[in-house]
């Protein structure tokens, strides 16, 4: 019979290559300190990108020539948030370890540091390109070492990452203090080391909220969707092992335009990994 | 790895046995004369299943005893409703061609006339019980013969079906003189012949606005969610064989709550279907 | 050419007869306490009216039977109080010095003021039939005489009208102390005089806001649709020679019911209008 | 000078007696499972308050004779449960302690754990009114002992409380075999004990969706606003020493409605505590 | 009677002459392939004309010295394409043999094939500009080759058009191949032909979604407002002979923003046509 | 007992010094023409507050190194204009009078007229710097002379201030022609006097409406947050005596940021103030 699930990511296969493009949902929820959602996120991306066209006028690429499989999302239990991040990191390690790339849609930020853990494991010292609001950097937030506001801090202590920061504007004084700036997309692309792999953190707040109100903290005076593509140019060409796109909340993106503009970064990240693999087949 | 993917509904199994119970999305979206976004809904009604539990205090069974698959969505054409109509009555025929029931979430109301051609070809004459704010009995709708508010002119037209309607209260002067309503819960029960199948084809906008205003074409003054439980009551122990949940538009929920009423509908009716096949099963 | 505006109220005529019946708009929107808006309620109501049938199983009438013309809205001033209320008056006294009938559509409640001071001149003693969720009998509110929380007391004061109140349960002890309750529609019927003239002012605030949450100021504990229309019933063969619908604030109607609620009340109305015409035509 | 703050519940004083009668707010908002924003409860109901009157007609009575005390919002750690749960209980504990009665805003329903800790370990047996939609009678929900699911569980183990609840017609199989239902109006009158104290907790889900959408976890098929009264008129003349009303979610309160009666329903509560003082004082 | 009808066009006459400038709507709502509702946008750019003023800072012109008559909405039929599609072309045809000039508000898309099928009749060689964030060069969409996804192909074919689109963000590898972007407002400059009349095709979703939300298909990415009246200051000057503004579905207007910059574009293209009018005048 | 509000304004501390600096809430919203609710700003901005962090990273500065109070709402009534805007002057004069400054909270525009009427008694000459998308500069409106569309031609009848807009965009030709334009962020620069003090006035509406829809009557064409900060640079040094911030309306704020855009502009400007205080004392 001819039925289907629209619910997967615009033009996903169900099945791909060994050394695959996946794309996986993780929606975790559990540490939002003014207002929650985002465990909606992954599904709500998934339907926007049927909106979209599978062609990219700015990479001059269509999905339908990126082999990727949707992977639904992982089963997280959101009261216990060890055994969340576990599972969040071993299904990292597995996609990694069999040589794949994984573009994660979050949930909140704090999923990025499972996944760096295990994406690390695989490949070693990595460049950490955060696009964010907020420089996520306390050492604890709410008497919490593991949070949303606290995630690039404990990225920061796995050592061996070096991260740099697109779009930041809130913080404590001390946070700006820590914080490591890319700057301009030029500043970006003489910073970037080319032989070395590059992961994409993508908190969807660095849009500014005039596009993206659906997050759990829209601070305004953020970047617009163009300025975020002239970012992404710049790293076509490298070697992007890993991505998130995180704290999307679907209750508060009340015209869906913030989904939309989340499913049309994932398509671009979706190509730039893509290009990445084949660069490395080549390279 | 232990991905999945929470856009089924709720209990759904990954398999069934070959007479099976089914849930189909029919995401019709065609002839609105108001306004439109039935598309979106079986997605909505899945997602709405999450909040609910397994388990029914009115018909005291547990979704977790009832052997039903989630087949996803139809891909239908919009643009092309002939050929839409057509996959629509294929899918039903193969479906009870097999001895399986379906439930079918709509889309618009539309698709009853191919589900029912299909279902009557199998199961021969069938009550059909209609719940509906709207008589749905004209000839002709804005020029046309196939539509929303025409439909149930065109299942009478079938033969060999009788229907009673439930909840009705808008319509012309001349479809109120064609109408058979069904009455009270004990009418119905008193109407109804145990031995012939019956086939649930059930509107949302039955349902009194203020519970359910994510509709295509809201009607105030119609029945609140515990009398159509006394409807679903009388109905227990009929043999269901087919039935469908049509004309929820989601973009106009603004509350969500249509969309967690049209999921406990389901979850009631996948269970009278249930206990239908079970008592065809023993009779 | 075949052009049309869409927005006047269903099955309007562009002319009627000299004694006619017509639906004007008087959007006054001058002394909310909580929340305003009223100043957009007329547009909205005539796009509702357009989801409805102009049939009504209530009345069994088509409205395609009633001729009535459909005036469009007042010009007023809303920073002029005294230049509105003139107005108001002015032509309500035009219509009914005519011997017309006007179903005003607010705008908030203190247009039933002139309204009334204009329909009394022409009609005499009438009976005041006040559908509301509040006394509005205060002497005074936030140091105002004219308001929409005094307009009953204001009312009260013109003399020789009756006034009873259906749905109120808001207001202080001593405005309780001063209000008249019609009961229940059986003794609505009791008190009612059959030879005298009625007026209908129905604040839609009336109704229970699940149904009609688009009010200036909600109140639970409310009456259903299927309550209002028996009421309607004890009105039908009564000589209704004027009514006004007030206080929809439609930016608050996130779902539209309240609007088509109100559609349908006016659809409603008009006929018991018309029905008291053709009464007194015969009699 | 003639500075004020309006977000105060409506008629509160500055100051009142030593056994006084107090509001506070408790905006726990940690263990939601499907969607959470309680925190931003006890700031609506108090804005919302301000559309009410001060009389209410139910029980004849003017909050302007009501002496009660607002005393803001605890301040939670939202992500340090222990900590929490902890604040709560000791203020509990120390109104309770110096005679006094809270009624208190949630924030999520496991607030009610800790504030009858406190007021069982100053009162002694206590008999415990139960609204809800929902059981709350799981041992475990997603791993935690601790949670909105569990609430009712953890607050029977606390012994010598006498559960009755109202409304619900959600759980599993094993809760509804735990359940113990109050019944009607009048089956409540029966059952209570005139000597004993009462708490009431009020999950505002207890409401059919169609008036109170803004909630966690809406239900359809429940209790109209009318049909609260009824049991509250049961409640007056009764000890009722303590009260929450919980799981108020403003985000999802897309008109406003579901904090207005909120806001009504404290009124009401605040009432009954009133003259159970009064009560108690010359008794 | 002072009676008005506030649902014209801000400055709109009730008569002009004869080779007049008029408004119409083309509510035409039947293929959108996402999410649908144009057929409410001539009410709502209307409703929203009037929170502007008549005098435009960017033509330094004000409405009230431009004569133009707004004629209300063609009657369709939505169910009958080709009817609908008839009486546009129609009606367009009217308007242009008279001399007159007509700025058309639509409704989708597709509306702009009849009406440039008239327009072209009477006024031989056009130069169309496109404003759109897509390509809508599909040869065929969905099975359909009159579609809102195929309009400026089907437009293409009519020959002896030149169309340079602005704007555009979205479409399909081939699409792009055929499309003729016109660049920046200097580069447009350079290219139009100041003695060729212009047609403006205007589809809303050419602006960036974050000030046009209310679209059927929103697309990141977009021009700003005052990037849009750069624009409009290069064709100051030139003929122009016929305008549409397409795509508006006020349904997911949730702040009105969409509808007030839909009627601000409409207020600008009106001043632009008039001083079409006067230059030919003279000229 | 540890009980708090979280209304006040994030960082206000609960007193301060005799030259104080205040935060104070003026909800007046009685004059709209279009749509109303200004009086919920106050409550609105402090709500969104306490998303931000009290660091500015453009000012380099800690609320927490700000002393400052909240002092929370003037007591208006809105239905006596007369009182309200003297009860505003005196407020504002004692303030000033005791050498404090405040930032207050609209509200609708017209409470700039008290306010400047009593900060220029107490300061004499005023430099008032106007960031608005209206002039504001009508002799009447709708018959009025106190309106928030007049509010700046009585603003500029107190003589002896001299007023520089920013943003207008909207107006009769005859306001532009009155309107003095402060040009880019330079020219302001250029224009300012070092040694005269200044007053801001901080309509929200100069915000570009994709960023902050919520407001009485959205103008698109506005300025973007980084825009706005560069005009607050400027100002930097400057000796700011008195601000308000005017015009939300929270209720058409569907997604928040309107407020909490609000709320950071209030940062800022309290950071402004500040900085002028201790320039002062130095000076």
């Amino acid at each position: 019979m001819k039925g289907i699930f629209n619910n997967t990511y615009l033009g996903a296969r169900e099945s791909s290559g060994p050394d695959d493009l996946v794309l996986l949902g993780c929606p975790l929820d559990a540490t939002s300190s003014f207002r929650g959602g985002t465990r909606f996120a992954p599904e709500s991306v998934r339907r926007a990108s049927w909106t979209l066209e599978t062609y990219s006028p700015y990479l001059k690429l269509d999905l339908e020539d990126v082999l990727f499989r949707d992977e639904g999302n992982l089963e997280l239990r959101q009261g216990d948030l060890g055994y969340s991040l576990d599972l969040i990191e071993s299904a990292s390690a597995e996609i990694a370890g069999r040589g794949g790339r994984a573009l994660i849609l979050g949930g909140e930020h704090l999923i990025t540091l499972p996944i760096l853990k295990a994406v690390k494991g695989v490949h070693g010292p990595i460049q950490v390109i955060h696009f964010d609001a907020h420089c996520d950097l306390r050492d604890e937030y709410e008497g919490q070492k593991l949070s949303h506001a606290t995630v690039m801090k404990r990225v920061k202590e796995l050592k061996g990452l070096e991260i740099a920061s697109i779009g930041v504007r809130s913080g404590t004084r001390q946070e700006f203090g820590e914080l490591v700036q890319a700057g301009s997309p030029h500043e970006l692309a003489a910073r970037l080391k080319r032989r070395e792999p590059v992961y994409l953190t993508f908190d969807l707040d660095v849009f500014d909220p005039s596009l993206v109100p659906g997050v759990t903290t829209p601070e305004p005076g953020g970047l617009f969707f163009n300025e975020i593509m002239e970012y992404f140019r710049v790293l076509q060409g490298m070697n992007v092992v890993g991505a998130d796109i995180v704290e999307l909340s679907p209750d508060y993106d009340t015209t869906f335009v913030s989904s939309i503009a989340a499913a049309k970064v994932a398509r671009e990240i979706l190509m730039l990994m893509y290009l990445s693999k084949k660069g490395q087949a080549r390279g």
